[in-house]
């Protein structure tokens, strides 16, 4: 249980936590802010969110209430300076920024074309994907929330574990976004409705700052070096969902069934679930739900992986409601299984 | 210029080939065939297509009008009877179905689970892509159009001709469509609005008909051995488009630079337009168009080509068009540019 | 606290139901059937409902669990047959079908195009909207749960009591539903993609079986006898909700603000929100939500009332869920507001 | 023929009149302008026009070919002072904004919050729909293009002229447009992919700046004084198209039969089409089109009518270059019809 404080709770991942946590009993939100929404209340912002108590918008500045968990949902500027003076004070903290994911300062640079004044604080936080750090995470003070791609390829990997001494290092996953995966809220978002109805394109193409993030985190637990990774995002005409399709090269013939790996990976998460074929995989079978669904194809030594999660529960919220409840000693599916 | 006959002219393709006809007074539509709508006239089926004259839908058997050219937009089945019946009556044939063109039967009949009676008229067909045969196209008695996804990954791999003994012999194409590439008539689409809006999934993972269509052609005029394809496409919840994402990867450092040998290859090609950078590269921009956009991004040893098409124009019948006016001595751009 | 039987839960309002409960642990699911489904389990059907308990679909002739309270999500003749069955074996029975509304059975015949075999039973039943016949609805052993297009005309002009004797007899109401409105099970649905998106459409017009509804309950609280109605039902190419326009006439100068009127008539309800502005009402705000917005702007003798709900939920399954709480003395919230 | 001058040719309706130019060679654009877009070529920016010279984007002050039509596809306020600047300089105009439409100069003040400094040339304009001006647009030298809601409102009552002294004079028009409708390039429409899909709302209720263009003019023809109009417009989550559904009510039984009435009025209009039933109306059939389709339904004393139009073509740039043809005395359907 936890006394929950949201910085940033008006954009578009601040509302989902919103949502989700007001359709549970046990963890209690006491403090939003949002500098452009100061001094509305949650149901002028957001009357569609049934929300119990009808707390007020404080500026980012104001103080916190002793004791609650802070969550950040704020620009990568903020989170560098704002994780290090909250945990300092004694909060505990999950970041749902960049900024606390990775651990090569130049990397880190050039990928966010940002100078970070913090770096020794990346070691303290807690990669927050909880089917492969959950020993790490319960009870983390500091829990750096992972981007919603790098969960919708890293996760899917990783449960091939067995497999992974016989795949070649190299990883292209093509991932295809809707659009609140760009983050901020939608008078931010910069997206013209003429410019992504009946459209499509890729953007960042290998460029992307979660390229780094899956290289660094997807064979960690595996006692491999990182593999190659080209990571191709894209822009679909949807408001929620990301799925990935991703493409390993096996070595040689591989040693176990690439199906039954995965099913044995998955067994007892409660937020995984393996199709028997790809094509099961789709959108609208995770949409509002914190699952992420996963299948395969093996052909000869290729192998296609196809993910699919909902970008603001399983990519942002829901997987940060997870670590809190990891953090905080509540069963983990609270707020997110009836 | 040619009188055309258009078999099964009800469905998308048909439709599409006749709205192309109507802007331009070169060619002359003289018979029009589809046995749902046999009877009914164009304007009531297509009140939104101005024909200058209106024709009315006779049945498939229905005679033809002497010495028309045939352009058929009918199912697999009907195509392998249909285009030698009119090549031995002295018609010229463009067929859009997909099978005369593959070369080895097995393939073809393990591609399309059907029995080939005539497969001894493959070696009879140019494989329709102007960019790449059109010697052979210019007065050409029959022509197989290729298959959209085929064309937004065949052309874009064939202008890099002059890199590819430098790569490797694989190549992963991530292929996303709007839903009228599914082909056949709205009512026969089997797509309804809730299972596409807000949604998206990949489809016949690395088994698609395609697939064996891009291995015999994508390397075709190099002289070098088919290579392998991993051929992965998906539904985009938009009517039009076809966006294929291809990764190649170099054996060692190319001889010449990519985006350069791009730009010579695409030099004098009326509808193909090379973008300077992939982000570019977007399906809003080749909507109702013949063209073909392509652009590229080099990292390394990876190369990542991007392309756009209208899956009905330059991917259907913007290409029989275009095949159309080779086969008959007309100016290649009729009807298709102003 | 009900154990309840879903009919036909495998349709749009089925699911939805389902959907609800699955949120709140007061009413248990005890039986769900479906001919089509009959024999698959909840979670392979609806695998993005987290059920707390797998059911398994029942074929609709299986025996109902004693006791349980019967939600009827079947085809017209369906309930027809089924209602007076359960109700006199003792279960208390919510029709969501159209047959137990219209008192008329003249009326109900044209509207319908159906035979009532059991037409005496209509006296029986109340009519599901809990804003105007709360006390008829508590504690009731049979309920006809109303059309998603009447409540979104009748609840708004209910609202407006106070002015009525001062309205002429004539309402005009122009509504415009998302596909799901529609009714049935997206299989069933015989909507296209390329026949919905980027298209609009009325549909029914001055035809549509909720027209006679609207006309019989519309003023139905206020003592006077029932306006005409021209109703003018419009397909949007959107998933859920209904946003109704309509306009009514003054013959004079009203006693009251209508403003005030309806602010003063929602003061108390738990489901119905007064925007200050037409232009707020909107259906993003209502979606997935039970809640009626509604907002006028009167100019000289005109009125105009825009509402907006969510067909799915304050237009059939919420709204159904609202009344089961009153059948069973529970609180009208629960399961809909946390 | 004409040579054609199109001032804020980077907009929504300079982009689509650019589009239909590009179609027939008839008329020839000599000069366009944009102030943001000067020095840039049309193929840079409209890569899918695929216009046969490519001319480079001018600054609005930049001097005009002698003898060229002006159009005027600026903002409000600068049409008010370029159209008689051009007028006085010779040229013809057509003017696609709504400053010289209005004669009651305190109604267009209030409607368009402006001042207008040159309100003596609204005398000089002729207000340009073809089917009910035709005489006074050929050859004219001043046009003001109709308001695309005001197209796909005013006609359609106008067809029913016969029957309009029978008419209470009373009209509800509740309209639909798509987000083209909004006018103004993609980028300055503020409207966002997040506020527009799955959404739907009214928006200027009773007081859009149509509504007195329709009052002045849906009765202009009959000799009856100005009715009330209740307009509502509404924005549809589609890129093109009107739909207005039209309320009217006889005084008393109507002398002719309405459906006839409107065959009678349409009979030899190249661009308008009656359907048998306004359930055949849809967006669908008018897009990319200059019809303008109409149908009705009468009960009794209501008469229903349903209108649709593309409010890019028939409700701007298409009556634009019907307009033109007029003025120039160039066949009406140059560039609109095959």
């Amino acid at each position: 249980m936890a006394e929950i404080s949201i910085l940033g709770a008006g954009g578009f991942t601040g509302k989902e936590l919103l949502s989700l946590l007001s359709h549970q009993p046990t963890h209690q939100v006491v403090h939003i802010t949002s500098d452009k929404l100061a001094g509305k209340t949650l149901s002028e912002v957001f009357p569609e969110i049934p929300f119990p108590k009808n707390l007020t918008f404080q500026k980012h500045e104001d103080p916190l209430p002793r004791g609650s968990l802070v969550v950040l949902a704020v620009p990568n500027e903020v989170s560098i300076e704002s994780a290090p003076k909250f945990l300092d004070a004694g909060h505990k903290v999950i970041d749902l920024s960049g900024v606390y994911r990775l651990h090569n300062e130049a990397i880190f640079e050039k990928a966010y074309k940002l100078k970070h004044t913090k770096f020794s604080y990346v070691d303290k936080a807690v990669f927050g994907i909880p089917e492969m750090f959950r020993d790490k995470l319960a009870g983390a003070d500091f829990v750096s929330n992972p981007g919603c791609f790098s969960t919708s390829v890293i996760l899917p990997v990783f449960l091939l574990n067995g497999l992974r001494k016989n795949l070649k290092p190299r990883i292209v996953a093509d991932s295809k976004s809707g659009v609140s995966g760009a983050g901020g809220r939608t008078e931010d978002a910069g997206y013209s409705y003429t410019g992504v109805y009946e459209n499509f394109r890729a953007y960042k193409v290998t460029t992307h700052q979660h390229e780094p993030e899956i290289r660094e985190y997807v064979f960690a637990k595996s006692g491999l070096p990182e593999p190659e990774i080209v990571f191709i995002p894209h822009l679909l005409p949807v408001y929620r969902g990301i799925l990935s399709t991703i493409v390993l090269e096996f070595e040689s013939e591989p040693a176990s069934d690439p199906m039954e790996t995965l099913l044995a990976s998955a067994q007892n998460e409660p937020f995984l679930r393996i199709r028997k074929t790809p094509e099961e995989i789709e959108l609208k079978k995770v949409q509002n739900t914190n699952f992420l669904d996963v299948s395969l194809r093996r052909r000869e030594n290729t192998l296609v992986v196809v993910s699919a999660l909902d970008n603001l529960v399983k990519g942002a919220a829901g997987q940060a409601l997870q670590n809190i409840n990891l953090m905080t000693g509540t069963p983990e599916t609270i707020g997110l299984l009836p």
